[in-house]
């Protein structure tokens, strides 16, 4: 769970958080969720592994404004050793309504070519994979 | 067609465009797209219309980065006096390469209400509609 | 104090956090300070009140990067019911460096026009006042 | 002279342009006036050789909003070789008014050590050196 509130700078003339930040507070989040579950980004980069976006899926649902807190669930949909899709749930974390759903997919590179995580790195494969169990 | 130079606080530190940017770049062809089409923002807000976001979708498919210009080609692709969909279609103007792929979807809102624009506005129902059937 | 940590899509090419980012971070940590000392934004806002920037100057002492904690305090410098200049001294909360020095300064306006919080709303300039005796 | 049109994206909810992305076409305009003079960043990035920024400051004048132009006017000021200080003026293309005057100052960089131009890049040097002579 990452908690996010809305910056004013992120607001736009019609009042409310411009879309495109929900973008940047799914990347946030995922690095947060990264942390959290033992992989974060320092070590995958010093491994020279990146996870580059290849799809990227936002359904707005209520509009969030300066003063509001933004609670984000991230969790892993779809991971396949080669492939890794990581949702995200987005609520006010005043009102408890739901702001946005959204979805990310990331292949793997190594040193700029991608790879199977499961082949290459099998130990980070194996702690991806067990958090698909335990959604 | 709009023509976009991708600027240098747009890269980020594995030397690409930041994803986020082609979320921006979508709507900067939009607005030019409209106002090439008779419907600048400037009228539909005089009019108090507005048309916010409800779902953004975006396939990256080969990056870019400072000093690469992006083509963008915007097209209508539904369109149903309440929805609407906006395809985009970005390339690199110096290689040819498509870059991305994506839509973004919208509703009408009249003062903050949600309406059918050809109900309420059939002028720019109109132009809009006849925009569809030229794709 | 607002503790800030720098996040993926703010860095650069270069590898660092792009300047344009203390810009943003000086709002947030403006933003936090009126909370802290009663004085939040929503109340100003009720009452009409803008401050929006007239200047702002930034010293570029030492760069920082993704995974970086930028700790910001924040200072009352001049005060006198009709302009204001805010301090920032930005430190990186891990090293102790200080990464960057920088002042911003304000005007009051209340429903678009420029005013004296100090005749107009003495209450708030006793507030505000009272900070400048305090540093 | 660089030419900038005001995106929705860059507005917040006071109704006009956020003032963090003044900074931005500051880069933007310092980018486009170097390809002007010969010495395009490519150019400089090929050598090794790179200007962070060390100090900005920016003085606004006059609000912008979407749907301005602004018009931004690059000079050099200062440089010695070492230290190197740019000038902006930054004009509402339509209306002519001044919206904002800015400098920013830059040490130069090679393979990430503090150079002077003058010593290790004479032809560089030479060329900078030039633009002051015809300011």
């Amino acid at each position: 769970m990452y908690l996010r509130k809305v910056q004013y700078h992120e607001t736009d003339k019609m009042g409310i958080t411009h879309h495109s930040n929900y973008v940047k507070w799914m990347e946030e989040a995922r690095v947060d969720y990264l942390d959290n579950i033992g992989l974060p980004y320092s070590t995958m980069e010093s491994l020279g592994i990146a996870s580059p976006l290849t799809e990227i899926a936002v359904k707005y649902k209520s509009p969030t404004t300066f003063g509001d807190s933004v609670q984000i669930d991230v969790s892993m949909r779809e991971y396949d050793g080669v492939k890794l899709t990581v949702n995200y749930v987005m609520t006010n974390a005043q009102s408890g309504v739901t702001v946005a759903e959204a979805a990310s997919k990331h292949c793997f590179l190594h040193n700029g070519r991608v790879i199977s995580l499961k082949r290459s790195f099998p130990d980070i494969h194996e702690r991806l994979n067990r958090q698909l169990a335990n959604k």
